[in-house]
């Protein structure tokens, strides 16, 4: 099916033509995009709910900003295909997170107009008052405009630069997009807040009506001047320094307004343009806006899949088969098993109910399961909190976001062996969304640490296993347990729970010449790269090494006393990885054998289906057959020559 | 000379002996317990002022409170001395912070009293949130405490914590304490507003005026009754919920109140422990207080060393020849240099502009070096964006603390592959302060993000040449720099600036038989190891490979061409660390060689003086000669055996 712009977005290839048109022809441009955004992602698939929520505000920046020079940051940036079709991006858009086309988020390497790379949220605040500040030093009138969610405002890092930024001349503004979602519902006091303050008669308002009181008091014997004066200046005092939580940080407020009003956004972005210093201004949007069904269920309606644009079905695949199922609902469903066995069990997620699956215990057990909102360093230290009164906390965190909670494994967690189990989803390559949300370094990141235990699970029946040991009261130990996203490869998975022995490896099968020894579920890739070569003649041994911190010494005796060739596979970087953990094992014991690591390459490694990029980082089941080939080939020469 | 504590201090073995007292007793107690910490510390070294700042909230506290059953949290921790005096450690407080000694911070393994391991700031609301929680699910009536300074409070962390905290019915009380200082003064918006909320007449003040005239407001024909009713309505909707930062967040405010009556403390404390739900008390303190030099020059007197208690003179080495500058005067002083020949270098320190030495550049270039705060995050971000302006920015952040920001370098800084430069202060052991502050982590979690160039000199000279390699056009690439606390060797320090070609390590010295491969400062070590091995005749080669990413593979080869045993020395962990790059290296470029690693061990390090810790962890000049000897020794039986 051919997808086609309407007659004036197909005019528009960058900002500059978005210019020439007149402001009453901005509803049509607003009409035509977001229909494009719909024929497109209906069939190709992406992230959907947010980019129609900013149609007016995509429109409205790049009609009223001098863009590329003033430089607008998207905050997360899955809401940004709207500014992707207008900056000279439209018929490219097909290819958006296809392996090798246009990444699902801005991207600087992509278009002068992404002048800063996002994916995890609320960074846009901070760079951009990092080029606001940099415009002042430079002498340049360039503006900086950041567009952040009430969901991503919730993280600490939002905070930091709004607290920077109020204390600064940086001609700055920030925009809140208030749609009372992050990806599930937005969650904590600032967005009951900000509800406050939309809500019935506005804060704007409010500000108005006192003053047009102040103006009319009558003064008399009980009411005196100086009363009125005294009140009139404390008010003034209020309303305008402290009386909104962003003006008490020194940011000037403005809003809220509809942002869905295209005329009223025009109008009041090119009043602030010319208003100095940090500002912000609050809009308020409908996450899905002008797709009705997305509208209702705006959770559902995040990233669809593909779907009927016309009836909206969303497409499933129906295997043939019972499936195996997602790591993530195995994740869901086990806490709740666990949860009854054990009252002293609890499931936090920073805002990822629905991606974690601790959703299906949030419902089935409110006080026991807890979405705290994106802020990933306060779900780990409130976990550790909450482990020193002897709960037993499952903190489910993204291996990319964990990222934003290091130190508190480490401060808060570890130096006090706080037995804390932290479920990392998304550990290893993760496909479609790229580089930012790979979950690559986790296992060096973590190895590195004293006293930590770090698992991997093949499958689902080893995830339950795991988290049922970690779970156990003798356990004194944070527990790391990394999954990747989608599907595992059991579908009778809910096996009876079973302790698994910490710093204990499976061996999966004997072998002669050469041992692979996996850690997680690319165990599996091993198991198909064995099935081929055992047709050709070739038996490699089979470790599935499950720890990688205990790591199973007295297996890798048997290894190193058996092989002199080993493979390692991991999904995971091989820098300080898996692979290293075995070879400094090998040092340490005085071992010698030829050992290639397999996993991701140190490099950027950039979108695509998990298959492609499994295939260009060498450690899918045909990669792994190949090294098995190889490095028999090299032995083989080499004893040739050595003989 | 004999401390002693005075008469009822001496009577207080833990809080239930100070319950004992009168309230009318306090005021002694706080004196001398005010006057033992002067005593103690001026002798024995240590924080100073910010225990002097809470000597009577410490007191309240304790009194008031149900401790250990009730949880207090102390913020940071090194305000926590009067509590530790106050809780059964006052003999033995004269072994603060000395190797096998109390712990300068609150410790769980220390102390019951102690609830949580603290080090790093604004991690208290998080815990003490997550007691509370844990509290209500076990139907406990256990009171929760967080006492965290104005300065933590700017960290996102905190924020995060309030804006879940506010939401949640747990019963928390957290004391801000505010002195307008971290180790250096306070910075941002949240400290101007917290400057105007007690400043002049008080927010509580005003808020009872308005009520006052409200309640006075005369009602006719200009100011109607129903504009009187709206105004009130509008006004109570406003002062009681969106018209303080904090009951924006829906923590319930009470203060300002005055930290150093300790009468009135006590009174407010015990109103506000039958006050359910979460809240917060503001008090203001003055850090150093009832020492008047330490209240006068807060940053000089955070921890002073020793001194005399009644002149004040602050005790310093005076070294017989002339001593080498610490890496941080070296890294200050230089920062000014380079910035006088590259207009696009910039200085960002989150908080530390002294213990930086940061606070050199922002005194002469004040536009262009920013203490932003307590924040780590937005350091790096604001960093990331300045850095696409073309802005040198040169972030300076302690390797414990770079922890918090890690997902920023990998996320904003490092996908981006934008040219901030690093320099990871505190990097390796850092002595007295502990295993919170140890850099130990920094060389695995930064070697695993592609990109990366990781860099470490060995002594001053370097450390400039570094810095002025990582500002040159040229390099496009995050530039890490990693230098320990204290001094180099260096006196003559101001070398003429050279360029050093990355990844490119130094031959220190040829020899024979084993080669001693180090990574920065403990190179040092090496030298001073190989000068006492050749009067023994034993002669290795030195390596200082400067540069651990990308690490020198010509260098390598050579050693692993010339040399069968090689020692690697470094100031981090073994695991995943320096010495495991080079295994790396060797296993992929098919080299076998003995090896053997020399630095932090896999496991938490305690506190002590560096030359302790140093020999505990077995880098010292005497471990390594001690591993050359042992290797030698073994290849030499291996080989008797083998021929």
């Amino acid at each position: 099916m051919e997808i086609s712009a309407g007659p004036l977005l197909s005019r528009i290839n960058n900002p500059d033509d978005l210019k020439k048109l007149s402001r009453e022809q901005l509803h049509q441009v607003c009409d035509e995009l977001r229909q494009y955004i719909i024929d497109v992602v209906s069939v190709h698939g992406g992230h959907f709910g947010a980019s129609l929520g900013v149609v007016e505000l995509s429109v409205a920046l790049h009609y009223v900003y001098n863009t590329p020079y003033d430089q607008l940051v998207w905050d997360v940036g899955h809401q940004a295909y709207g500014h992707k079709i207008l900056t000279g991006r439209r018929d490219n858009f097909m290819s958006n997170r296809k392996y090798k086309g246009l990444s699902g988020f801005p991207k600087r390497s992509e278009s002068e107009y992404d002048t800063f790379g996002v994916g995890h949220s609320s960074t846009s605040i901070s760079a951009a008052l990092g080029m606001a500040i940099a415009a002042r030093l430079k002498n340049e009138n360039r503006k900086s405009v950041a567009v952040i969610g009430d969901g991503a405002m919730t993280a600490g890092l939002a905070f930091e630069a709004m607290n920077h930024a109020g204390v600064t001349d940086a001609d700055m503004l920030v925009i809140l997009n208030d749609n009372c979602m992050s990806i599930d519902p937005n969650v904590g006091a600032l967005k009951e807040y900000l509800t406050d303050i939309t809500t019935s008669h506005t804060y704007n308002k409010f500000r108005d009506d006192v003053w047009n009181v102040l103006g009319k008091l009558p003064v008399g014997k009980t009411f005196t001047r100086e009363m009125a004066s005294k009140m009139e200046a404390g008010l003034k005092g209020m309303v305008s320094k402290s009386s909104n939580l962003f003006e008490s940080l020194k940011l000037r407020y403005f809003g809220p307004i509809d942002g869905h009003n295209i005329t009223k956004l025009v109008d009041t972005l090119k009043d602030l343009k010319d208003i100095p210093g940090p500002k912000l201004l609050h809009i308020i949007t409908v996450k899905g806006k002008g797709y009705e069904l997305a509208e209702k269920d705006q959770t559902k309606w995040h990233a669809p899949g593909l779907f009927d644009k016309v009836t909206g079905e969303i497409f499933k695949k129906t295997p043939a088969t019972k499936p195996a199922p997602k790591y993530q609902d195995v994740f869901g469903k086990t806490m709740i098993e666990l949860a009854e066995i054990n009252e002293r069990i609890m499931g936090i997620t920073p805002a990822m109910p629905s991606g974690s699956s601790l959703k299906f215990m949030m419902e089935a057990m409110p006080k026991r399961a807890l979405d705290v909102g994106i802020c990933e360093q306060h779900a780990v230290t409130l976990s550790a909190g909450l482990a020193t009164q002897g709960m037993k906390v499952f903190c489910n965190i993204y291996s990319s976001f964990m990222q934003r909670a290091y130190d508190q494994v480490v401060h808060d967690v570890a130096i006090q062996k706080l037995p804390v189990v932290f479920c990392l989803d998304r550990a290893g390559l993760v496909g479609e969304d790229g580089p930012t949300h790979h979950g690559a370094y986790d296992i060096p990141f973590f190895r590195c640490i004293p006293d930590m235990i770090i698992s991997a699970p093949m499958n689902e029946q080893e995830l339950r296993n795991l988290m049922f040991t970690a779970q156990l009261e003798k356990i004194k130990h944070p527990f790391v347990i990394r999954y990747p996203r989608g599907e595992g490869v059991m579908p009778e998975w809910q096996t009876p729970f079973a302790e698994i022995e910490i710093g204990k490896g499976r061996k999966i099968k004997d072998g002669k010449d050469v041992a692979i020894l996996s850690f997680g579920h690319p165990g599996n890739f091993v198991t198909a790269a064995i099935r081929e070569l055992r047709t050709e003649g070739i038996d490699p041994a089979h470790y599935d090494m499950r720890f990688v911190k205990p790591i199973d010494e007295a297996m890798l005796h048997e290894v190193y006393g058996k092989y002199n060739m080993i493979i390692t596979v991991e999904d995971g970087t091989i820098v300080g990885g898996f692979g290293s953990a075995v070879l400094e094992f090998m040092n340490s014991n005085n071992y010698s054998a030829d050992v290639k690591m397999l996993g991701i390459p140190d490099r950027i490694v950039e979108h695509g289906t998990l298959k492609e990029l499994h295939r260009e980082c060498g450690y899918d089941a045909q990669a792994i057959s190949d090294a098995v080939r190889i490095i028999i080939k090299e032995k083989t020469q080499h004893f040739t020559i050595a003989g």
